[in-house]
């Protein structure tokens, strides 16, 4: 398999087709123009500068196209950051499209079609069972290609849905570990916690929030979701099961200060708090050690409040 | 006028009618029954104890009672008690009902409804009007009855009405002075704000909260109400007007820590959440004075993070 | 099944065997004196008060005795307490002892100690291996007689075991579930993390801090046991394999706050905070559920930073 | 009217005379010499670079030069940023002056002074009207002219006495609202609260911490010139009436974290503290939505705690 | 010497002159009343009650009377609590006054005198030299008198210039060690620091807050005089050598969160402060030892920040 | 003596023997290689630029090389930066070594070994004086080189040994002021309290934390070899001896934020805590004063939590 972009060491040179994320036309300190560049492939992005730019190759390279390009891999402030020696348009004939540039879930949209399907029938209790089909079905298109978050963690296509189920995987290991847990309950809590980010944000490729992200937030927004969903299906919504399902949703944050309007006061809400805190930090520890030499510290991570992360030479 | 019960020194002996807002019956260390009492009229509740009580006063001084009381005010851990000396129910002919002895708003209902039906008109904008008085329109009768919370301040009998309105006064000569301001915004906002508290909160006496209230809280219970009633009004939930009103009322509570989601990005809702504080520390300081006496310092305000308030003898 | 304490309902009369878990003698306002007792069987404490009690009575009823008991369950400040009606020491024939009355884990002693045996097997890594061996073998008798904590969860006899077990069930899973988990590390982790409580508390009854517990702490007691351990078995302490051993056994409390003097910087024992985290609460919850009527809210419990835990009806 | 700095857009050329407030010289990674300049006029500050500066312009184009400018309007960091084309000397004919480029309040200097005059009649207390009459005559040139903080809200010559004034302005609307309120505390503590920013600030130009003003705060520098007036005027610093005007001064802003030695405990020291507030977030939210588009959110604003601010398009 | 308060072990009886430091008459459950009293001698001051006080014991046994006690010592809550078996007026030819019975600094006045006589000379700034002079002229009778604290520490008669010379020692020590240090400041710093307890306290007896104190603070009440010194001496108030002064004693909290307005920027300031903080802690834990057995932890002490204080065995 | 770095004024040409410390290879916006410089002498460190660096210049000055240098003092973000004119390697007849250039202790080593020596025999506590000496012996070379910090406060050859020292002497002196104190016991804890540094850092030059300081930190890693060289002396690491001074090192960050796994509890543990702050922020204040004018403050410090340190012009 060809060498991805992370696959290059510092200073080494590269040749490679690349997806241009963003272009920023910049004037350098001598006067010339430069293109500041963002690079990506399956393996991660990259900032790179491609100095002294002419005025055909800043009208070229924008923002979606697709070049081949001759880098070295340089740092930065201690991050990693090319210097572009050349870039040229990629042979059509390749056919290539930005899809081909872009990380996605490690697990292919149709398993996860097909998992969430089974996992309706395990809602056994029919009010939460309606509730959950008929908002995934609303937001099915969303809800398979959103990321999960902005930065931090699973910030690719698909990540909403991969982070989803990996909740749902654990949640379903504690219920059967600890059997008084209403499995019924924290599978429906769980399969649409994170739902309201298909509101919250703009979509899968240069993730931004929207209006009613920044102004509402996505936990009331599916909270509103849920109301409004009962409400299209003739449901009590001050029955106690449309309050808890809300209060397991609302309350997953854990903490007021963390955008949560109540914190948890039920099981299953305590539980699916822990478990997206316990996905949500797996992920971001597996990226820090994906960028960190054996035996070396990463920088700091802000995910993780400033933690630095420790990559073992120890394996096993 | 007849003296009430806060209108009596400390050791003074009193005789009056007292509503029986809760009546415990304990067992003391040797052995005797006795009832501990909260006695109220409109001039406040205080705690009182029957001792060796019989099987008579258990069964006849139960709480919801009018009776005619013969008391001394004491002292209990600093707080004012009283020991009861005699309690009898009180002649029928008075026709004295509950409501003679709850703590009201300092303003009729008649006039706050007349207020409120002149104030929807100010709202020039026809989604937030629309939504505004579709909602004052189902909560109507508990908006005026409701106290404003459950302790704290304005806990009594309408005390969500008139609190509304004290903040809707504020809010126009604020709109007065800084022009700019979006005065249909902030009065929709001010009007709005703690309307989902009829919901939250079981009703003017004996308060306590609803399970809808733990779980969902007043704050994402209005913010459903606005969703619901921009549903029946086929209103559309994520245009600009829709959002802005939700976040205005979602962020009252200023800081994600006091139970807001969001804080306020947009000025009415930073003018509404000042507000709010505002007048609900007036009324903090106001019963803390009441029950100070003039040169001296209150006990520990709980609602104030635990300050001292001063009462100054300088009136003027 | 005879009935226990917490099967009797509010001024219910009860009869039966418990065990005086403490006596205090003290006297009341009248000058009488009376015995305050902690009085317990499996199902768990109520303090009782046995009122004029005689110098006989003193004598007998003292920590320790089993006694068959007459009383009534009432109330006060809200939790629920006896009103001793009558004492008497139990028929020796019945060969009690103090023992059957105590609070056990849900899970058998051999069953306990067959599965950590099995258990050591899956630490691959052979230094983790030999010092989890070490220290388990040395710590053999209290690991299984010891709670996991003093109060708040897990706080009784064999509730360590019990506690580390859960633990290692959750961990399990996890590193099925995400591949990359060094399990070997997260088990060994798990096995003596609480380890160091074996030292820092006094027993199983009547549970206190021991002199080392409150000075040193059960972080770093575990910690110097581990590299006492090493120098035994002729390990190097400053190997990596015993620094993140170390390293994640110290940070398992997460937070500097929480007496962990190194926040996590491995996964493994990011994964191990959360896992302990997550087990404790489910504890936490439990308990306030099981003290709550279905459809109410629990007291405010301290464990859960003050909030109140909600018992649904709902059951599916 | 000709444009003024912020009307023109990103990209557009602009030709105009502005204030140089600082150049700094600086020296370019190519080892050039170039200018860092803040321009400004009445519509704010922006920074601008002259690149290649050769020794004629270093020399003519020093701080409090007016110049006319030709530039670009750029974007560094997103922030606005001039690529200054051209500088040349004003034409002195003009007689234009540095007071011609700087912002001001907006309301005038004598409508200001006049108000004052009015409001000291409004102070009925005697030892509050006199110490204030005193200290607004001693401190009368600065009171006028210094802005009321260095950055964040009111930065403009003229602020103090501005801001000073909108507080009045919701003070006597608050004191009409709510009759018991001490009108004269509280319009003697507004016209004074920020009275030691005179010392603390350098002035309204370039402006800076005076010496005093780092060591000792504006807070306890105003309220020793208060007890410097008393003694001037004969009155006794431990009279209840200057303890609470002193107490009002000291507590103003809320918390002891906010530098106030003491919260407030008397009612008009905190209705002094909420307006003050209230003021202040009103002139951060108006700043930063002037420089932002419609329908977007500003960048995160520092004196708002990090918060974005957002512009709606709905104007009604 | 005769046996005091403290050297009475639990449930010993002991029979001693002691001072009334308050006496309040309650009224049992029984409906009898009685007499909750605070006793002291120089040892400390302990609670006790006088079960069924009659007419004449509640008339004579008032706060500030000494007399002849018979009791016994219990435990009450965790705390030492006397039961009162018999009270008697003392002898009036003993000639016993309440100063007998106060608990003083542990070094005579007149020491303290002459010590503070001594330290003004090694003040070689003369304008700290003088202020300090005039100052401690101006308070000298209740600079020997006052406490240092209310409570917490060195809450005792002469204690505020018994905890002023402690610290100007460890001051003296510290310029030594560190000789760059401006020892004359810290002098000075020091000697007034806490001066303004003379005017926020209400004496050595029965000490509360005054008016003055709870509205204005010490920190600042003795800035005030600083600033009034200055103005009689005829010193800028301005000047470097009076801003660094009242900066050092402003600052000397440290935080502002412990209040003072402004942190420590000049050296002395910072020393300063931390001394202050190790003799008040120094004097905490003696405090907390002196009422713990060895080998004991204490309770929990509030000045502590809720800490236990362990009394060890060892000695050497 | 010749002048040192920091002996030239902003603006001046300096021409002096320096080592470098550290070489950036980096390439401008022009495409031009050039060296980022860390430059040093006994006066301290700082960044200097080497602009257009040729191929020879890039191998020649390395870090660790010793250069005889031309430059100017310019400023660079408010802080010092050279623009380097010429380097070139130094005579090596001259011998000098890196350690001719490097900040150290204001201390002699020997006189330090002699002092330390001498105060092992004024610990009269065998177990303690046993360990301490075990341990000072053990890690005898890197006591007297390491530095006390990374950054902050001490960071020089050195520095560890002689911060010991300095705690020691306050220790001293606060033993003498207040008898009770167990010196034996604060001198152990002091000279151990920071002797973890010696594996937590890597040495005095370019001094970075370690694996192990990074994972277990430095009050563990002392804990430890306490516990090992109590076990190596055949000491009962349960002791209370060996408890207590455990606990005195454990705590002397006296916070669990700042890495104390467990609060000062005895005495000796808080006033070494306390003398430990003392100590560290006399260097900090001390090292910002020496980069500050007389008159001015200081840029804002990291290690006071981003306080900014007045520099006096007042002397006496």
């Amino acid at each position: 398999m060809a060498q991805k972009l992370y696959d290059f060491k510092l200073d080494e040179r590269m040749e490679l087709n690349v997806l241009i994320k963003s272009a920023d036309i910049r004037v350098a300190k001598n006067g010339n123009q430069y293109i500041a560049l963002v690079l990506a492939d399956t393996s991660g992005e990259m900032p790179g500068m491609l100095w002294e730019a002419n005025a055909n190759q800043i009208k070229l390279f924008s923002a979606g196209t697709i070049v081949h390009m001759q880098a070295v891999r340089q740092v930065y402030q201690g991050k990693p950051q090319l210097k572009v020696l050349n870039l040229a348009l990629v042979d059509e004939q390749l056919q290539l499209t930005a899809n081909d540039f872009v990380q996605t879930a490690p697990m292919q949209k149709q398993k996860m079609v097909d998992e969430v399907s089974q996992l309706l029938f395990q809602i056994t209790n029919p009010t939460w069972a309606r509730i959950v089909r008929y908002l995934l079905q609303k937001h099915e298109t969303t809800f398979y290609e959103f990321p999960a978050a902005k930065t931090n963690h699973h910030a690719f296509s698909g990540g909403l849905a991969f982070h989803t189920l990996s909740i749902v995987h654990l949640a379903q290991n504690v219920s059967k570990q600890y059997p008084h847990v209403n499995e019924s309950l924290l599978l429906a809590g769980a399969l649409l916690h994170d739902l309201g980010k298909t509101i919250e944000l703009s979509g899968s490729i240069a993730t931004t929030y929207t209006t009613a992200g920044n102004l509402i937030g996505h936990i009331t927004l599916i909270d509103e979701e849920i109301v409004l969903a009962a409400q299209a299906l003739q449901l009590d919504i001050y029955s106690e099961d449309l309050l808890v399902l809300r209060h397991v949703v609302l309350a997953h944050h854990g903490l007021l200060e963390y955008g949560s309007p109540v914190r948890p006061m039920i099981l299953e809400g305590q539980i699916l708090h822990q478990l997206d805190e316990l996905d949500a930090s797996i992920q971001m520890f597996d990226n820090a050690v994906a960028h960190t030499e054996p035996g070396k510290f990463s920088e700091r991570i802000y995910g993780l409040s400033g933690r630095m992360v420790y990559h073992p030479t120890t394996k096993e």
